[in-house]
């Protein structure tokens, strides 16, 4: 268990776990007396997709790890086509650091497989912030084909970063600019990059969405078991998972504040990076058995 | 102006102002370098509904009124049968006070009229607060008809504060108990009391809800216009004016943060008085132009 001196997801050095039969890339640093945060990524990113703006200031005063699941960047694949699948390779990874309770940021598919983990082992996750996510049987959830992501996503001059800049704020001039200031700090880790994910990732992750829509019985029912305190966020005017998702969330969570940005999409923790951090550190300093802070 | 060195709900004195040709009730404060801090009250309550627990620890930094509006509490009357002639007088009591600018806490009816201050006389609110309310055209707004309410207030055992506590928390014993602890914290406060509001009150009151439900045009198109940085506040189970009412509001109000609070109705903010009053502090203290703090 190396933590990195470099407490920066700018400078941390990527490395290696093996464990149930995979190879992990994750990265860890930061120190302080809080507990461990683990980063669950939004569809197709990658280690490389996390802004420094979050994850250095919440590395004082605790340590983060940031993983890339199962086929995503350098962990070894494939990628499960669905988010039990994934969480039990979170846990597998969190099992082979030896990591036995932390708090969880999930952003996106990575709040899908917070809630997925918190519901497979309890135990291990003592506080979670939901951003930009969705319940198990929720709706408009990463369709794509919808004109307002289609235009975007068919357009052949955006691609990387341009794209992410389009989809992940609001079609404004603060939340673009905010995008382009994003787009700037992901850019700044120069060496020892993950690859991009391709086809392959993007199939089983998107299949692992239609299969999350899907619910049998009581809709939302599964959420009531899970007590620990959450924290979710959402952009008011996110196109790629829409915000009644989090509406969702907090209504039948039975322990969860809900905070939503104004003039924002789905990057709202990057785009109001500051407020973000102050938030989810007095959320996560709590120790309450209660979600507000 | 006189600012009441007792800075406290508990035992500042209530003062009158003559304005406008009517006489308004009002207690004003605390001190400090942040704008004074305006509280709007909800159906049917008096300055004696004020939670100590809210307006004490915001008095430490700032001045705070409390106001009745016309025909409440010991200000004459008669009580307006709409939102705007409520805000009418709301307006013609900070003139008279000499306030030109202020911060505004308003809760349900309360919170009403803040949005209708915003529209007529942009310049008199900085920030504003808006908790428990909902915007002109909502719906499921004070409906006590409805069984869920109905079944507490037909019942003849309960009435007044003991009333209070069924309608404003939510039925689990831990909102039940912070209800508990709520009244006795009105309760504090022995003499220079206002008397409690009756039938006329109501029904007036009664009569701008319904009024209120209303709208032409485009819905919530008005809120658009409202550019004062807000934070919207609602208990995810309030059964008095649902929480789907301030999804509305941050979801058409340009620049407003919204926050709601598990295991809680319409009293979220004195259920959380802790939590309340540390993010009320965070958002009143900043001058950003935009509402994440």
């Amino acid at each position: 268990m190396t933590t990195s001196k470099t407490a920066s997801n700018v400078a941390a050095p990527t490395q290696f776990l093996q464990a149930a039969e995979h190879g992990y890339a994750y990265r860890r640093f930061g120190e302080g007396s809080a507990w461990p945060l683990l980063f669950l990524q939004h569809f197709t990113g990658t280690l490389d997709n996390w802004d420094p703006a979050i994850t250095d200031p919440l590395a004082s005063g605790r340590e983060i790890i940031l993983f890339d699941n199962a086929g995503v960047g350098r962990s070894t694949g494939p990628v499960p086509p669905t988010v039990a699948g994934m969480a039990k390779h979170a846990l597998a990874f969190l099992d082979g650091l030896g990591v036995a309770t932390c708090d969880v940021l999930g952003f996106s598919l990575g709040g899908m497989i917070a809630q997925q983990m918190a519901q497979d082992r309890p135990s291990i996750i003592r506080r979670m912030i939901l951003v930009g996510t969705a319940p198990r049987g929720g709706e408009d959830i990463m369709l794509l084909e919808k004109p307002s992501l289609a235009k975007y996503l068919t357009d052949a001059n955006l691609r990387g970063y341009a794209l992410l800049q389009k989809i992940f704020f609001a079609p404004t001039e603060s939340s673009q600019a905010a995008g382009a200031a994003f787009i700037e700090r992901l850019a700044q880790r120069k060496e020892d990059r993950d690859p991009r994910s391709g086809p392959a990732v993007a199939g089983a992750q998107m299949a692992a969405f239609r299969d999350w829509e899907k619910f049998t019985g009581d809709r939302f029912a599964n959420l009531r078991n899970i007590r620990q305190p959450t924290l979710v966020v959402n952009g008011i005017h996110d196109e790629m998972i829409h915000v009644s998702n989090s509406y969702w969330l907090s209504q039948n969570l039975p322990n969860a504040v809900l905070l939503t940005y104004p003039d924002s999409g789905h990057g709202s923790l990057f785009q109001f990076h500051e407020s973000f951090v102050r938030h989810a550190t007095a959320f996560l300093t709590s120790d309450s058995a209660f979600a507000p802070y």
